[in-house]
């Protein structure tokens, strides 16, 4: 495993789709960048999706991430508003391709569960979890949060990463951190 | 308008994705190329999209399209098949837009009804109507549908394109036909 790694995550959605960029360094977490891109001028849809493809391609040049983590949505809306969110994800995906950045998914209720500990947890918790690990400041904060999701999804994949013999093992990052003091900072 | 036209037509799918090239000179029509990606074989979500974002790059810089045309589906799927639909279509639509190609797209009705005057043609009709206007051969004629159904999302965007002006003036190759009997090739 070479010493640093970026992952990049990403929140997908057809009018705001969030972005985060970690920094692990060891077992050492930064968040590098939070973001998201803003669709909600765009009535075109292929402009739109232009739009996607051009900024994901720009943040994986910038930050070079060695992973991609997005977050998997949940299947309620209808089938034309999964249609939008399939293209929208899929030219995201594109991206990485594009830029040979292997790609991982993770449905909302594990990445709340691995941050939370709980699946059924909301936004702010997501969020406030994510200030208190990795020291987020107040401008990182005033983000929205489908930037704070998108970097919770690249957290979780570190979480998945950092494990893999004990994938089972932790049920949540309070578990995780209950069972591993020493390797969490305060 | 520039002398020859190359429009690259899609039929998007899952499991295949049919393609066919269509080469434009004034009101002369040829089919240039046509077939599918097969995707049956691949159980990997991200490596079927990898394959459609890299095969479609492949054609694009192979026949250098100036315009792309594809089938929109129909709404009849469930949520989770959609998805799948529009991640497939997303990388396809990246291609384009990574390679400057402007999309189009067609109803599967309006593609049908431009071709052989009903919105409601089997497959074998469209494949039919193609073969005896652009003249396919035997072994174009032996390709899958989805091929077929490609080449006429493309072909139906040529007309489209060349009477801007009477865009709702005919309702059908057929219509078109007996209107411009000067302009079609027995």
């Amino acid at each position: 495993m070479k010493a640093e790694k970026i992952i990049l995550g990403i929140d997908p959605g057809t009018n705001l789709m969030g972005y985060g960029v970690l920094r692990v360094l060891g077992q050492k977490t930064e968040a590098v960048a939070l973001g998201v891109i803003d669709l909600h001028k765009m009535s075109d849809g292929y402009l739109k999706l232009g739009h996607i493809y051009e900024r994901v391609s720009g943040i994986i040049e910038s930050y070079l991430p060695d992973e991609l983590a997005i977050e998997a949505p949940f299947f309620g809306k209808n089938v034309q508003s999964m249609l939008k969110l399939g293209r929208a994800q899929g030219v995201a995906i594109a991206a990485a391709i594009q830029h040979d950045v292997p790609i991982h998914e993770y449905a909302p209720m594990k990445i709340k569960m691995a941050l939370t500990g709980t699946g059924s947890a909301s936004k702010e918790q997501v969020a406030g979890m994510l200030q208190r690990i990795l020291h987020l400041d107040e401008e990182q904060m005033r983000q929205h949060f489908d930037a704070t999701d998108a970097l919770a999804a690249a957290y979780c994949h570190f979480m998945q990463m950092s494990r893999p013999q004990t994938s089972a093992g932790y049920r949540s990052w309070k578990d995780f951190a209950i069972k591993n003091k020493n390797r969490v900072k305060e």
